[in-house]
């Protein structure tokens, strides 16, 4: 059965969630901060709102896919902000990457203005996005799951229930974190190996697919041999999620050195003008000689 | 066709290595500082030899597997060390986790001898060495290979010629640093997850297995699971292992930021009594509250 | 000449800056969460105010001194928060450690108010705060400056105004980042002289006082001596301040490995139940054997 | 009264010793591995000597200062070596920067061959080496210090005895862990303040002489406020040297995090072709953008 969805943020990921919906039929309402974002999925059918809180305005369900914890409070509680447009009982879906316990203060501020809110980040980059094949982590009230389940299922192939409010972005913690901590140990692994002799083609051919390193690597092998990294999801992303990492595990109280050292190299990377490629060129701010 | 074999270092590791060579008919000369580590092997035919230099003499292949290059130089190049026992055209296979620049100096004193050498340092720990199953990573002279390859065929189920002297024990450092930076992301990635409120149970089943992390740690889930950590491959030796890729990456100018932070993490884990457990134990020291 | 001032925050250094205030003869209205900790100073004049808006109100200068950003945000935004408690044209101190973004949050608030701002976080930990000997790195417009002045001598012995708001909390930044990084480097340096059989108090003789260590250390001796680290600024909150400081960098784009390093080190002291003491006790949680 | 000096190794440090003993009256012969660099002192009145083993033949004290625990090693006990040209009861002392192991492992070369060993690294640089300001750090028996203490004398104007054979190192481990360490605090400071937009200038000033860095980094004022780095001491070296506390810590079994992360920021800085510079330039990796 369609239904009336609001969509903020129209980004690499957002712009193909949102066109995925639409396909199956939901009566779309779009807002982005930049509006040519939108034409296309405007030219299938989604109407424009012209502001956060137009775009929440007789939806039964708003869905935020935006780049950090400041940008979703900024359309959330910003001047028209959209928490003042839903109406009481709709359902706030956050699928953006943000610390836990900022997931757990925007479902308080839901909480007292009787709205209901779920994280839901998701796994899977831009080919995923596009197939509808994202995996959702979601935090949340088995209810609330309920509602928002038949358009997770078209955005994506499965969803993981992992608890209350803040638990999908917990387990998004964990998994970015091994993301990234994957992407730095093969770098190094690589550049030891290198620097040994070892050609980069046997290093890629001996460990990549292997029991030495994890599954998610093994799709990039093409980048490292041509030491191209065409964005799929871009370094100064993965760079933010492991400072909201950090942020995390100072309210936890837990210690976490080498993700420390990992979000450092992921920021010598950045300095270096690699942000805007994918993650996996992290290896290049370590292969490279001089420049400083 | 059963060779004259040397023997020396006969730990966790060798004694098993040994055993199969022994096994397979070859006519096998022993030497461990304790002799007690000797006896199977003695009751099942092999010979004692009372120092490396007697259990070098007359043998066309001397084999060794010790903890660390200081342990194999001290037999190699000490009193009554084995380099002085070996006949002109021996060849010596060090099958220790050593650094690649000790391997090429041993390769070298072989060379200004007279004897011929391979480092082959293996991956697998005592199971696979119990079964003949190791996997054997070399570097050297291709005839010196094949002389060596019907007692590596023995003792392990695959040989990677990886290029000259002091190639194998590069791609060692490489597969070691690998082990132990994957095992201390997973290590903060779980207690992270913990720290969140997500069942430890939880996250070895999401996480293990898929493609966030890498092969070698799903045979520890049970490790992770019941907290107790009996030993495959001890903690002290993959910290001794990091410490030697520390050595290499100084020596070829590379800089590994996250490698020496995991390295600490080993260490730390050393301090508090963990060293002779399994290295996957690394978790509990950062899981562990209090205890300074 | 005597300002109507409201005083929120009195904990070991608020407390202590309120007695100078109170004592020169100014009108001092304080509010804190628990309200013992203000009686003294109600016993000798100050007001009670049953809320951070009621400490606000009529006042000329309003200060803070809490623990942390969302500390202040809570006191200042939230419910009975200040900044409604404030007469247009009034002006907020903020003493407070912070990091420079949320100063400069917190200007922009007042600007929008029509209320007046500083950042004047504090050098100096509980002896100089008794003694009104603190030295102020302030943020914020000359004028203002000028209003808080003659309240800011009555504090400490020196204002240092580093520019427009937010230098002052960028100061104050540096000078916590360096105090953390010499603790750890100190205590990293102490523990290996001792591995190494040079006594403690050997260490402490040659190295503190001299060219090779910070002003600041010398006098911890007496602690270190000891290794009993009776509080002056508390461990916990230098770790606060280091988690600022990660914040901060990330949001400029700088990278600081071993400040990052340090922060965990600092981490590790917490979970060991050191947070409570004073800073200098970092070193014996990287001193201390067993206990994970 | 004049002896009778073996000296090996004129660099930096070497040339300017060993010219304070000539000119006192010393009766030298000097062995470098490239003749050009002892000409000045052969012109002088210095003897040159072909080989190790020749400079040290019929001398009363040898004195080495070289660049690291490899090429002591190599003039040693390599070929031609001069263990094998001192007379028994002669004194060797080495005023190189190496490992406390190391020293050790030659003094107990030195016991077996009958001659006295004393490890008396110098604390100090080009400056203070030339005017014989030199501090020595100085470990061995009571009788040796005495025998070196008028060569050492001329050379320093401070000897600290440490302790037996290996304390000198020992204390120069720690001594230069701290200048790395503070070295590496003040850069990321630095950055850190220079990224919120205070001055360099502003930041050199209120933070170079004080209690917040340590005295050693005063004298570098000109260096960073000019970001020219005439070098005093290379940055190679002290990036060599905190390798070589990676090593000591391992072997002592203590933890130094925020040590390794340091060595890495140096590890950098070579990379970047800073390595010739004097180490203070450590600041440049960390302030200048782009360039992987």
């Amino acid at each position: 059965m369609p239904m009336k969805v609001g969509f903020i943020g129209l980004g690499i990921m957002g712009s193909r969630m949102a066109a995925n919906l639409l396909r199956e039929g939901h009566d779309l309402t779009v807002y982005n901060r930049t509006r040519a974002k939108a034409e296309a999925l405007l030219g299938s059918g989604a109407h424009w709102a012209g502001s956060p809180a137009a775009a929440a305005r007789g939806v039964e369900v708003l869905i935020t896919m935006l780049s950090e914890p400041t940008a979703v409070r900024a359309v959330a509680e910003g001047p028209q902000g959209f928490l003042d447009g839903l109406n009481a009982g709709a359902l706030w879906v956050d699928c953006s990457t943000v610390n836990p316990s900022f997931s757990r203060e925007m479902g308080g501020a839901c909480d007292r203005l009787g709205l209901r809110f779920l994280d839901a980040p998701v796994s899977g980059s831009k080919g995923p996005a596009e197939k509808g094949e994202l995996a959702f982590l979601v935090g949340g009230a088995e209810a609330d799951v309920a509602t928002a389940r038949p358009l997770l299922d078209v955005m994506g192939s499965g969803v993981s229930h992992m608890g209350p409010v803040g638990a999908g972005s917990a387990m998004k913690m964990v998994t970015n974190l091994l993301l990234g901590m994957g992407a730095v140990a093969f770098a190094e692994a690589l550049v030891l190996g290198e620097s040994l002799g070892i050609a980069r083609e046997t290093l890629l051919d001996k460990l990549l697919g292997g029991r030495m390193t994890p599954g998610f690597l093994a799709g990039k092998k093409a980048k490292f041999a041509n030491g191209t990294y065409e964005v799929e999801f871009p370094l100064q992303w993965l760079h933010k999620d492991l400072q909201l990492v950090s942020t995390t595990a100072y309210e936890t109280g837990v210690v976490l050195p080498a993700a420390h050292a990992t979000k450092e190299v992921f920021g010598l990377a950045r300095r270096a003008g690699l942000g805007e490629q994918d993650y996996s060129a992290v290896v290049e701010v370590l292969a490279r000689k001089g420049g400083a």
